[in-house]
């Protein structure tokens, strides 16, 4: 686990996208962050207290996260400067680069001398079991789409943070690199070797009280056939008890797949539950989530009305309209 | 690849059983291996002519096979003597033991001393892409189970022979470190990082000539909750124009999974054949493999002859009778 808070490193982001994940941890989880640090020439701006390592130290932060993407493939100088500073300081590291941070000599020394923890947030820290397919108690919720990139974190998130405002019991559960950042843990399932993909899930999604839920991030589609395989083993090692179909209306083509359509909903519902009653009898789709950033209101809600009449389950943008109606159909599972 | 052909070293197997990768390359690929070495109170013999490092190099063996389980986890020093005599020799090795080859410190310093190669097949050795799912020209035929182990490889291999027994263009594609050492190349799927699987199995069966059939190497079951991830990676990385349905008809569950009932072929045939559309939407589920061999001959004949009713495919036990009307099948695709 990544120790919480954190300071938000925006570097010098050119601009609000390169921020995404810092964005992303304000936005679901304010109190992680006790405030951000920008060097010269930073476009990004989140909206909290500027701070100085200084500050956030004084401010109780313990981790340092790199929440924007770097320019170019390096780590450049200036932002090393910063990070052994933090280290030296006491902060841990994390981050979501592609370059890795334990490849980093000057990191790893500093971090070493300083007894402080590098967290690369895309490859697996854990030694993961093969999937036992033993039922667990508590229950479980996965989001599985038509493509990539539709809207499924997004939809876990707001359905967790749904629950909490009810005062339900649940638990995000990322699987992914921003979504491990923005709550401090999880499992990196895409850089997972095979034969552990569906235990580590399984791992991530553990015994727990009867009336809680893991909100599982999803990854992938069954549909797509470069990571079908990743979503196939959440669908398994998850044992969702519910699942929720995730759309985006507008897509011309499987992301990254030009040539390659995108599946119905039905195809999407009948094979997701098909392949889910395998881990767990008694899994139903409950309902649809649409990623409608691409229609204006009139048309945002028109394709729902008609997707839910078709489909004869609640359909919700959860951007929009918010989630309380997808977690209204958890109710009496 | 690893260089053919191969002196088979047998070490001191207790019995014939724990020889049976060596047993594979005999059945399977008898050219490839010249002789066999056996240490003293070896139980195992594969009918081969035994014969010293010398007698191997004579005849032109170019890589010692660790054909063998070895026993309690560890390389014993009886075997390293020989396998450091073998490198010294101009032998590379290759190995499938779950202690790799290459975290030995006394043949990694023989074989970079000799120049020689360390294969150690259940590890990936290449960096495989992301599946693109761009079509390839020539033919895949895949073997797809209800359950792991129940004859898939066997297929392959016995449809590969018969179409090379015919003089018809095919290749074995190995996906399993048993396949891999009996043909010299091939991909250890579940050794693979998830978001590399599907490429990897493109780059295993690539644009080929329009009359060319590969013979992928199945793994896992889209039913199997511990394994069915990478089983959707050979589905939709291996684009199969023809699926062979395996199965094992006395299976009390699913391996390694109590509590769990094998699916019906009928449910594998629609679920397999709607996934594998996405990537292939020619493909075609074209006959049915059963391992009898818990079956007296006469309930074996019975229990082929209902299911090929039932099911209106070829339904073939490859090891009791051929796998000539398999082979049939893929006659006009």
């Amino acid at each position: 686990m990544i120790q919480i808070p954190y300071l938000l490193f925006l570097g010098d982001a050119p601009d609000q996208l390169a921020a995404k994940v810092a964005q992303g941890i304000k936005d679901w989880r304010p109190e992680n962050a006790v405030g951000q640090f920008r060097l010269p020439g930073c476009g990004a701006d989140l909206g909290l207290t500027d701070m100085t390592l200084e500050d956030a130290k004084t401010a109780g932060a313990k981790t340092l996260v790199i929440g924007v993407a770097n320019r170019g493939g390096v780590i450049s100088e200036t932002w090393k400067q910063v990070l052994r500073d933090a280290l030296a300081m006491g902060f841990d590291l994390a981050s979501g680069l592609h370059n890795l941070l334990k490849n980093e000599d000057d990191l790893v020394s500093t971090a070493k001398k300083y007894g402080q923890a590098l967290h690369d947030v895309r490859i697996p820290d854990v030694k993961y079991p093969i999937a036992n397919g033993v039922r667990r108690r508590g229950k479980r919720c996965l989001a599985v789409g038509t493509d990539c990139s539709v809207g499924k974190m997004y939809t876990a998130l707001a359905m967790d943070a749904e629950m909490r405002k009810r005062r339900l019991k649940s638990t995000f559960r990322a699987t992914g690199q921003t979504g491990i950042l923005i709550t401090g843990g999880g499992v990196p399932v895409d850089a997972v070797v095979a034969d552990f993909m569906a235990g580590s899930i399984e791992w991530l999604t553990p015994d727990n009280d009867d009336d809680h839920w893991d909100m599982i991030e999803g990854q992938g589609s069954l549909f797509h056939v470069s990571y079908s395989g990743v979503t196939m083993a959440l669908i398994h090692g998850g044992q969702p008890d519910a699942l929720i179909l995730s759309h985006e209306p507008t897509r011309p083509h499987m992301r990254g797949l030009p040539g390659y359509d995108l599946p119905s909903l039905e195809a999407v519902r009948d094979t997701a539950v098909t392949l889910a009653k395998v881990a767990n009898p008694t899994c139903q789709v409950v309902g649809i989530s649409i990623n409608t950033q691409h229609l204006s209101e009139d048309q945002a809600l028109d394709y729902l009305a008609k997707t839910e009449q078709r489909m004869g389950l609640p359909a919700v943008d959860p951007f929009r309209q918010g989630a309380g109606r997808l977690v209204d159909t958890l109710d009496g599972i």
